[in-house]
């Protein structure tokens, strides 16, 4: 029991006396045995790292050159999945130790999956990090960037748990991989932030959840006028792309559904499922696709208003004609911008705020740095148009990296500044393999064309449904998390939604 | 779409426009079609019922009595489940529209199960409260109670989602059941409610979870000092009833797992856990299984120290001779106490400030009132003694009560004042049938005498482990959670434990 001596500083004469005595496992050890002198650690109320600023200092020539990655979504996720570890240590900064499955996010707000069916742990999309002692995941932010010196500093997450200060520290790369993600864009309209929630984290998914079965029991107490009922029980959805279509879709699920038609029955016909688009919704997809997602969605009692919105308030949205429309639940899906961080960071742009990358996704003027993923976009020089913020195109990109850093490695660039003399072929290429979205009931869109007004496959109804579900199921990355979406969908079809408020 | 017409407040000229054009799905409800008048819901801001103390009145004759349950813990849910919803109709009023499988609890900390998998929502324990048209959920608080007009008066949860007051209402009773429980005893002692986490409901296991994997990670990242790694990693649980026991198990299995060592490697050796109890571990168990109860809890790392705790900071405890010990979780199972509102009711008392109940679990000189669980005891003139709290207890009074009320309810005594006439016979008897704890590592304790001092079965190690599951796993309430705790242990065995923090 060294650790526990230790840790309460026992005196040496109080040491001699506590030796454990297991053979006879009632002699608990009496408090006259501790000494109570306090320990040094307490002297300061507070703990402070000892040295500010220490951290993983460059590598040295036995090492393995070290890749940093920024970032743990589907772009810095695919990439570390793909690093060989034989080459590179593996270090991940993050304020979030897992990756979210985002397509089947929505799914979970309504009870059809559970949250951490959809939550993948970084050390099991990369066990490196788990293994190498040179690896390392960090809960962490990045907070500033220093290319010349190849140091990233970084700052703890400390979720207002501890009454610590976070820590800062820092460290060095060989390779830096910034794949940040973006955030969601507000248009600067007024609440947004405040009253409305987004759907891009599990965290996300829990408060909608809670919501909408904290305002379902509210609207059935006694003494609630009509008007109340309706805007508690009223959900109105912002933006009409896949995201905000596919939580429309599992809104109305969730609506008919066996639990809270029953539980609920006081108040059903007060539940309405409302989503408003600036322009077109699915924009992306064919126009059968899109007229047959309108039809499917208008059937299942969503209603598709055009409007902008101007201001947000705690209970109603004010669109830009002056309609007041109250809410109980708004969610907020209008697309996604660079995050602060990244617009501060010291480097090339590309348009739209987002780091500018060349061919070969390398950061232009600074060494071995790298974008991926949403946050990054090509520069004007390359001629090449910014793709779409869509986990496909991050996936790809990941992907694509880890084999060039890989490559890299293989032929002795890895250190930092070593890959300088490297002949950069094959630059990175977009293929767009087509876009899925479902509208729940069994409905879903695939489509399959490369481009807007390419030709290919267009697939409307419950074929594309199946697809839907069988695409998303093959790519959960864990066969852990593929057993439990399955079965969750399984449980859901026979036993009904779980509507729980935990 | 008339529900949102009414809604948004369509002038009569724009009704007429509004009409639903679903042949043409393209056609958006274009923002000039709606008027712009603010509509009167929203000329006052945070809406208020329009008729404060509304509620439900009394039950006419032509409708069934009413049984108001105050509470959904094990004696509540047991009640509800046992009422007979052709003869009562069955309103209940609690802040949790689930019950917690509470023996379960503590797994649920370390991923080894999930949380919804202990959480059975009330409509599922008595389907009626969803169906019957006079059968209610409540997600409320109660605050008052006036037994001779039979009426409770409650107030609305609102959980600070809402800019909203919570809203008040009355109840008219025919039965009332108070099954409020209890409440955890901190003794007075400084510091507990802010620091320490109690473990009674599912949002207790994710906080301790939560924090569990923060100290782990930040405990990883540089700069951190000796202290500082010992502190966050070291785990303190003050009380060795059987849930600091289980609790004090599961923890030492989370360490040892695969999942931890590996992904923490590098402070795999700081982790430690710490029981604290004034006197001995389950001093209701058996001298032999308390022995080997101790023996297992040492050898599998859990430090076993007699103390009593004087002081709680922030990151240490202090002990009443002085002593301080760090931690970077605490949690506190120092058994249970009467809630505020158990004892601001206007009702005869029992020793220790539970609600006094007689033979029948009557509360005396007033009628219809009846109270079970933790927070219901025996009064002096019954010359029985207090039960101990716990499931086991509360789940028989619930039948218990169910059953008596049926038979009152079937002799024509449902209503309010009926049952005066009615002839009282077998009393509750509480006969125990023994208590069941795990220690982790497969090793658990079932204790089958019927008192501390009886002649019975008691059995320590894998047997009892395995009799532990089976048992729980058969008493979980419904089919899909037996299904998802059998899911969970099989997929914790096959794939190790989920560290997911989210």
């Amino acid at each position: 029991m060294a650790w526990f001596r230790s840790l309460i500083q026992v005196s040496a004469a109080a040491r001699s006396a506590t030796k454990p005595r297991i053979s006879d496992p009632f002699s608990y050890t009496l408090l006259s045995r501790f000494s109570s002198e306090p320990a040094p650690i307490h002297e300061t109320p507070d703990p402070q790292p000892p040295t500010q600023y220490s951290g993983l200092g460059p590598t040295k020539p036995g090492e393995k050159p070290r890749v940093v990655v920024l970032g743990t979504g589907w772009a810095g996720c695919r990439l570390m999945k793909g690093l060989d570890t034989d080459i590179y240590d593996v270090v991940c900064v993050s304020p979030r130790n897992h990756m979210v499955f985002t397509p089947l996010l929505a799914s979970t707000c309504v009870g059809t999956l559970e949250f951490r069916s959809v939550a993948e742990p970084i050390g099991r999309i990369q066990p490196a990090i788990s293994r190498e002692p040179g690896s390392y995941f960090f809960l962490s932010n990045c907070v500033g960037l220093d290319p010349d010196k190849h140091l990233v500093q970084c700052e703890t997450v400390t979720d207002g748990a501890e009454p610590l200060k976070p820590w800062k520290f820092e460290i060095s790369y060989d390779k830096l991989v910034i794949a940040l993600g973006a955030k969601p864009t507000t248009f600067g309209i007024q609440g947004v932030e405040e009253h409305a929630i987004f759907l891009r984290e599990v965290y996300h998914a829990q408060e909608i959840r809670r919501k909408l079965l904290l305002n379902l029991m509210l609207s059935d107490v006694p003494g609630v006028s009509e008007e109340e009922k309706s805007r508690l029980l009223h959900c109105v959805v912002v933006g009409g792309g896949p995201t905000g279509v596919e939580f429309s879709g599992e809104l109305s699920d969730f609506i008919p559904e066996r639990d809270v038609r029953q539980r609920y029955s006081h108040v059903k016909n007060y539940i309405h499922v409302t989503l408003i688009e600036a322009n077109e919704i699915l924009s992306s997809f064919d126009d059968r696709l899109r007229h047959y997602a309108t039809k499917q969605l208008t059937k299942s009692g969503v209603r598709l208003v055009r409007g902008i919105v101007k201001d947000v308030k705690a209970q109603k949205i004010i669109l830009n004609d002056g309609t007041e429309v109250p809410y109980g639940l708004l969610v907020w899906s209008t697309g996604v911008g660079p995050s602060p961080l990244v617009n501060s960071l010291p480097l090339s742009k590309a348009p739209g705020g987002r780091v500018g990358v060349d061919e070969w996704l390398r950061v232009p003027s600074v060494q071995d740095v790298y974008s991926i993923g949403d946050c990054s976009g090509f520069v004007e020089s390359t001629g090449k148009p910014t793709l779409p913020a869509l986990a496909q195109v991050a996936e790809r990109q990941g992907k694509y990296l880890a084999n060039l850093l890989n490559k890299i490695g293989k032929a002795g660039g890895g250190r930092a500044n070593g890959a300088k003399e490297y002949k950069y072929e094959d630059p990175f290429v977009y293929k767009h393999l087509g876009s899925m979205a479902t509208l729940g009931r069994y409905k879903a869109l695939v489509d399959l064309r490369q481009s807007k007004d390419g030709k290919g496959l267009a697939l409307a109804g419950f074929t594309s449904w199946f697809i839907w579900r069988s695409a998303y199921l093959t790519r959960v990355l864990s066969w852990r998390n593929r057993f439990y979406v399955a079965i969750n969908w399984a449980t859901t079809f026979v036993f009904g939604r779980d509507i729980t408020r935990i």
